[in-house]
This record gives C-alpha cells, sequence and structure tokens, in this order.
C-alpha cells in the first residue's frame, strides 16, 4: 500500500519533470524567430522558412508530449532504468530547437535536413526504448504492453526518418515533405493505449 | 470509478503542461528588455514602448491563463480533442513574445500593430475553439455550457481584434487603443463560470 | 465540500503557476552572465559585479518564492482579486532580471541601483498587497491574518527600499548596502507563518 | 494529521520548484549550441566541443534531478533549513549552463575546466549539505539516514573533482576525464536509498 503510493509520486514527479522540460522546449524554440529590424510586411517574409520550421517542430514536440502523456497514463510502475529511458528522451527532445532553427535560417537545404532528421530519429528511438522499458517493468499482460504490441507505428517512423535523411541528399523538398508526412502520421494521439484504458 | 480517476489525472497533467508553457511565454517576453549599454537615466528612455509593449502583453498572457485556470476548473473531463485544442491555442500564445518585441521595438507602426492583432485573434479564435471542444465532451447541461451560453465576451473581443487591425492602416494609437480596450474587458476574471459553480 | 475540494485544486494551480514563473525568473538571470570570449582567469574578472548582482537577486528571488510558499501554505481559499494581486507580484518579480543585469554590468551606479530599488518596492509593495487580499478573504481570525499583525517586516522593508533609492544619488555604494541589509532581513523564512500553523 | 498533510505538501511545492529550475537548467544550455551561418556539414564540426560539454553537463544535472528525486522520496518532513539548503543547491546548478559553455567554447583549456570543476565541487558540496539536513529533520533512524551512512560516494565526487581542478593546471584532457568519471560514478541512481524504501 505504502510502495504503491511512493511508486505513483515517483511516477508523478517524473511526468512534471518532463511536462516542465518539454514546455520550456516548445516555447523557447520561438526564440529563433527573431525579430526583424524594419517595420514593413516585407521585413517579415525572410522568417516564413523560419517560421514553417517552427510551426512543424512545435507540432513534433507537442506529439511527444501528448503521446508521452497517454503512454504514462496507461502504466503504474516505474523504475531507475525507466527515469535514465526518460532523460534519453528528453536529451533528443532538447536537439530539436538546434535542428529547428538551423534548418529553417538555411531554407531547408541538404544538411539541415539531415540534422533535423537525425534529432527526430534519435527522438523517435529513445520512445521506442522507453515503452519497451515501461513494458518490461509493467509486465507483458499490462494494458501498455497489449497497446503497443510490435508498436508498428514507432518503427515506421524511424523508417520514415531515415528515409527523409537520404532524400535530402537527392531532392531536399521530397525530405522535408516526409518529416510532415510522419507528423501526419502521429498527430492522431495513440489510439491503441486509448482503447485498452 | 478508476476512470474517473485517471481522467482527472489526465486532465491535471494538461493544466500543468499549459502552465508550464504560459509560465514561460509571459518569463521570456522580458528577455526583450534588452540593457542599455550607457546607465543614465536617458538610456532606460528609448526602452518605455518595448516596456509598455511588456506591460500588456503580460496582462493578455495573465488574463489568459486566469480564464484558462477557470475554464478548465469548472468541467471535469477531456479528450483527446481536448488536448489538440489546448496545443493549437499555446501555439497562437507562444507567438506573443515575437509580436510583442516587433511592436515595442518599432513604436507601434502600422505592421507590427496588424501582426499583434493577428496573433490575439489567433488566440482569441483557439480560445473559443477550446471551449467548445470542452462543452461537447462534458455536455450541453454541464456548468461550463451554461455559463458560456453563446459565448458573447469571446465573440466581441475577436470582432474588436479584426478592428483593431484595420485600424492599423488608418490611425495606429487607435488600433493600439482597442487592444487595450480588449485586456480591459478580459481583466475581470471570466465571471459567468465562477457564478455557476 | 465539493466547493472545498475546487478551491483546495485552484491554490494548486495558483502556486503551480507562481512557482513556474519563479523558477524562470530565477534562472533565466543567469543568462545575463555571458561567455567571456578568452579562457583565462582574467577573462573572469570582468563579470565579478555581474556575478554579485546576480547572487543578490537569486538570493532575493528565493526569498520571494519562500515566502509566498509559506504564505499561501498558511491559508485555504482564494478567488479572483488573489489570483490578480499574485500577477501583479510575479510582472515585479520579472522585472528583477532586467534590473538585475544593469546594475552588474554598469557596477552598481547611480541609476541602474535606483532602478533596482524600484523593482525591488514593487514587488515589496505587491506582496503586501497580496497577503492583504489573502487575510481578507481568509478573515480576520485566519492563521495568515494572526501572524502577519501589521507586517512591520514587510512595510520596513519598503521603507529601506526607499532609503536605498534616495542613497543612489549620494553614496552608490551604501545603496547597495542597503539592498544587502534587505536581503538579510529576510533571510529567516517568516516565523510569524510558521509558528501559527 | 492536518500537520503531516501540510507538511506533505510543503515536500510537493519545494519538488515543484526544485523540477522547474532543474529543467529550465538542463534546457536552457542548449541556446548555447548556437546556429552557425553556413548550412554545411564542415559549419557544425566547430560545435562538437560545444556539443560534448553539453553531453556532459546534460548527463551532471539529470543526475542531480534523479538523485533529488530518490532523496526527497525517502523523506517526509522538510523545515526552513531545508529549503535554503535546496536554494543553496540550486544556486549551483544553476551556474552549469555558463561553465559549460565556457568550456566547451574554449575546446577545454585550463581555466574553464577549473571553473566546471568549481561548480561541480560547490554543487557536490551543496548536496552533501542538503542531505545532511534532510537527516537531521527525518531523524538519524530514518531511512534516508540508514542509507546515507558517511555518504562516501558524495566524498569520493568532491574529491575527484578538486583532483580535477588541480589536474586542470597540468594536463587538461586529465582533468576532462576525471569530470566524465564523476558522472559514470553517479549514473547509477542512489541504490542505498532504492534499497531501504
Amino acid at each position: 500500500m505504502l510502495r504503491n503510493k511512493l511508486t505513483a509520486m515517483g511516477k508523478g514527479r517524473l511526468e512534471a519533470f518532463s511536462d516542465g522540460v518539454i514546455a520550456i522546449i516548445i516555447t523557447i524554440m520561438v526564440l529563433e524567430l527573431k525579430v526583424p529590424h524594419g517595420d514593413s510586411f516585407k521585413d517579415l517574409q525572410p522568417l516564413l522558412p523560419v517560421f514553417l520550421s517552427y510551426l512543424l517542430s512545435f507540432i513534433n514536440i507537442a506529439i511527444y508530449w501528448n503521446n508521452h502523456h497517454h503512454m504514462l497514463h496507461s502504466i503504474s510502475k516505474i523504475n531507475g532504468a525507466v527515469l535514465w529511458a526518460n532523460v534519453h528522451l528528453l536529451f533528443w527532445l532538447s536537439l530539436f530547437p538546434f535542428a529547428t532553427a538551423w534548418m529553417g535560417e538555411n531554407h531547408f537545404t541538404t544538411w539541415p535536413l539531415v540534422a533535423y532528421g537525425a534529432v527526430s530519429t534519435g527522438a523517435g528511438v529513445a520512445y521506442y526504448l522507453l515503452s519497451q522499458c515501461l513494458i518490461s517493468v509493467n509486465g507483458k499482460d499490462s494494458a501498455l504492453a497489449k497497446a503497443f504490441g510490435k508498436d508498428r507505428k514507432g518503427i515506421i517512423s524511424i523508417i520514415l526518418d531515415l528515409i527523409g535523411i537520404s532524400l535530402a541528399f537527392v531532392t531536399p523538398w521530397l525530405s522535408l515533405a516526409v518529416y510532415v508526412l510522419i507528423s501526419a502520421i502521429w498527430l492522431v494521439p495513440d489510439r491503441r493505449i486509448e482503447k485498452t484504458k
């Protein structure tokens, strides 16, 4: 009984810390939208790619928060490995502001697109590892384990990220299209988990 | 019972994440108050419009936090659509620091005023959509639904924002006056919701 | 009963939002400790006044968090006026990073010291108003009301702030000494409230 | 009973504030990863030392959060001294972004390594003091007191930090190696506390 309470509290603080870090990541990205010196409409135009890049990343980080929310919602136990798998995910998410700004300021050219894909792949792998840690702690019969199954969606998006990185060397705008596609796939919250609740 | 508990927890985390993002937005705006190089009183004077712009936005963001607080206080259920309507609202709020700084640094000229009005309109529409999502989840007989009615206040402030944008092309200071008026209207917390609690 | 629960929740979110804003204020001040270009010990020396200014403000903001924590701990009811009195306090606290940086970068000269004192006075007055709001909501017989009494400590520190501002025009280092004295007075958490719990 | 509830709440808010500050510290460090002007792979290379420095500090701050989490998890009582010991720890942690950036931008030369070691030592001492405060409040028979014993791990890492600082004057890369070693030692969460729960 007491133990359960302690574990629940631990989970609460893990969520609170993750929420804090993700909230800061999603917000400081806007600092890259540098205020232009002029005050005409024309002065806003060079910001368009930076803005689009920001919009894409805002949606991506929100997707991670959303799914992180659903995933932790469906489990009851955490341990040290989960804490570190979570920190690992936060590390990759923390690189989004950098990749976003580099991509936006260079109008979606090859290497910035590669960097964005690499950060996105890292976050995808980290999210997958976190889900596996949570399943191993909460049991193969837990709601999460049943909901995740082989986590096709997670694996597909990692593969798409790798395709996006490859395309950056050939047709940059196609690479960007793949990244947008990944976001579109995830925009729907993880119904698998919602279903089993 | 368990389900209720899970839903309540979900709402708690939605509030916590929103509080985090809004707290960061309201605070990083102050970073645009760039420290002047000189140390005389005269060196502070060019900062006055930036400061006034900051003050207006601080009040606006605080109003949103306040009303967001009251609105979520009065409901008990959330779902995936609510999560995304909330993220949509946070996105518009996250653009306030940019619009605030651009407006302040250019001493309230036409296009910065238009940008500020556009961000404010976007946030107003997003708040309205969030309230409608919450009403549809919590039922037409919920306290929120009765309190909101046709949400005249929300619609009026969106209309005033559009008037403010139009005036920016004619008499910029009148446009600013309209934005100040909108804040004044909202400064009173949403008594409609408080009343029905 | 339900009402109590709702009120308690409201207080929780007020604390959470305040904690968020104060946590950000206390942390972003460190961004003014600009990384020097050289890598020798000598390159650190010009940062000393900025560092001392940061240290003073870190302690001041921590004092506010601490006393805010004790004050809200001792009450049970909040209302709309409390929410706004709290936002008002956060506004003044949000100006600390600016005043701190200006004072540190100019080595504690007259006007930056005046600005620091003005921000500190504003925060002191806002804290006093918040305490009065809380007392009026929670009753003259509440633990808070008894603990605060005439709030001599709060009023003394506001008077000291005004003395500090005046001294800035005569002997700047004495002005700084007064500001340090105010922090020393408050470093002890508000025992009045702790006592009555 | 009521008192317990109040104390528990106080602890909760202490955790929340610490989480907030630590979340901001760990995230704003990424702002030092300045976006390069060019868009080629070559433009990323100068960022490598800054990135490695960021990685080391991200791990260090995460270790502190993790152990802070475990330590507060295992106790039930706090008091004013704990609040201030905690603020003292947060102050040292807040200097990590500065030390990290200075070290990374100067490619791990002597004085930046000394500064990093000094900040790390300060944080280590502050963590030790916080643990002693918590033990003195919660009793020598508390789970925490038994788990900590003489806190050999904490003392060893402070000694290693001092060795690292000394080595910076002789063989800088060895100094860095010692800092990495300290992180490696702590990467395992504080099993002593987990064991006794």
